[in-house]
């Protein structure tokens, strides 16, 4: 019995310390040290090589290292039969949290027109809005959406928020399918996009969208690269539909050097830092689902592979 | 029975209107045309010249249009028998509470060097620490101090305070006096200055303060200027004690051209914005204190002008 770490790009030096202290005597293997595959009963994993989990005959769970699980689901190679459990994890919500409200806050309090004004040395005063002024609209209603929601809520901004079927957060206005994304664009100042991606939400962030905000509308994406179509956003940007953005993520990372977003004065980029994986924090999530496939509960968290997320 | 309305800086042609809105029928005079002193009752004031507020000999109450009463508590011209309003309002407290959280979440979130690297083009990813590691002091528990503090310990951040005398604030670490001073600073990563302008805390924030801070803290200002001493803070950045400031006031507004602050590398100047009075929502507070005089109630929120706010 034991749990097959997989991972490029997570540093086993932190997490398996980490997944020790949260179930001591966790037999832990890492990839591609498999020792005897039979053994294998989990798997903690980002973006398994091709392969690697379908070679594990009594594999009972995956657990995601990370926050988003397109790029697993979307993995041919992956064993249907294998719950992928999704990582829920406290500092990870808190993490969006800040960055939305960050990047919220720099939006409605002119923070790029005081830096220019600071570069040129000028003292520019100029009124402050109150944030009831200041709408703000949430594409993705999951546990991150409605986190960063009700954050943004506490501090007076009328939030909206949008998902694929309906929901209901309290102080939130919801709404969904087709229709409601009109309604959500529609009156959002700020539009923030934290969805899955999944074959439905692929390049949603584009001109037929965009064409629906308010004329000066801000967006941040810090939920996937694959949402956004690039050329659209600098469409916008260019004709005034959008004022600005400030981009966490890519459809390819690290951005390229000479990329134009790293250079236009009115996009923000940050490294994909918005929210990243804590093991001390997220190893004791992992240790739970392994506790109740152990006593026979069912699992949290696990992704619907139809649905995408 | 008049309202006179005394400022420089304030328009009259936002403040009238509200003003009115708020007690309809109010008698309404903007200095300097007074018309026939005796009638003034009462005076909506920020600055009035020297000698104008002693010759109303009706005046009841002098009502701040802005947060801070420092200059008007110095001003050798103000009658003493008249009480001094402080303006408390809410959406005065919202706006200081955006900026300090906003100020907050960038330096937590390492904004400044993001911004360096997209100058550069460079992808420079780094970890996020979680705000239960970034410690936050905030001098002054006032109203402004007190809901600054509330909200960030919301977002997870260990927030203490100092103040004169005892406080009780629930969630927040209170300390005082000169003693708790210390024990205030040892502990904040970033120091959020919200005291009161007085004898006491003028040039409060200088070389013996910062010293006792962690090495590396950060400043946030959003008093006022004289509490700093900008030689202090300009060595206290150079030999590495801060790593950077914050400021949205300064002693001598606006700040001149060629100020060291405009270019310094680690100093993010504001041009006094972080809170203003908004008429529509100060004027009912004004209103309100007319009628509490009218129907023979005490004023709330008077200054202590021997404490000095």
């Amino acid at each position: 019995m034991a749990l097959l770490f997989i991972s490029k790009i997570d540093d086993p030096g932190e997490w398996l310390p980490a997944l020790r202290a949260a179930r001591p005597g966790l037999d832990i293997r890492v990839w591609p040290n498999a020792g005897a595959v039979e053994e294998i009963r989990w798997a903690a994993a980002w973006n398994p090589p091709a392969g690697v989990l379908a070679r594990l005959p009594n594999l009972e769970a995956v657990f995601s290292l990370g926050a988003g699980v397109d790029t697993m689901i979307a993995d041919p190679g992956f064993p249907r039969h294998v719950p992928l459990v999704r990582l829920v994890d406290r500092l990870l919500t808190q993490g969006m949290t800040e960055y939305v409200l960050l990047q919220v806050l720099d939006r409605h309090r002119d923070g790029a027109l005081f830096r220019a004004a600071q570069a040129e040395g000028v003292w520019r005063k100029q009124s402050v809005r109150p944030a009831s002024s200041c709408r703000v609209g949430i594409l993705g209603l999951g546990v991150l959406g409605r986190a960063a929601g009700s954050a943004l809520m506490g501090l007076g901004f009328p939030v909206a928020g949008w998902s694929r079927g309906p929901k209901d957060v309290p102080g939130i206005t919801c709404h969904h399918g087709p229709e409601g994304l009109t309604a959500l664009l529609s009156r959002s100042d700020i539009l923030v996009c934290l969805l899955p991606l999944t074959a439905e939400t692929r390049g949603i962030l584009a001109r037929p969208l965009f064409d629906r905000l308010p004329r000066g509308a801000f967006l941040i994406n810090a939920a996937r690269g694959g949402h956004l179509v690039e050329a659209d956003l600098l469409a916008a940007l260019e004709d005034g539909r959008l004022a600005g953005a400030a981009l966490d993520v890519f459809p390819k990372e690290p951005l390229a050097a000479g990329h134009p977003f790293w250079t236009h004065p009115r996009i923000i980029v940050t490294p994909h830092v918005a929210s990243l994986t804590q093991p001390a924090s997220a190893a004791p999530r992992i240790a739970e689902g392994i506790d109740r496939l152990e006593r026979g509960l069912p699992l949290l968290d696990v992704v619907d592979r139809d649905r995408g997320y």
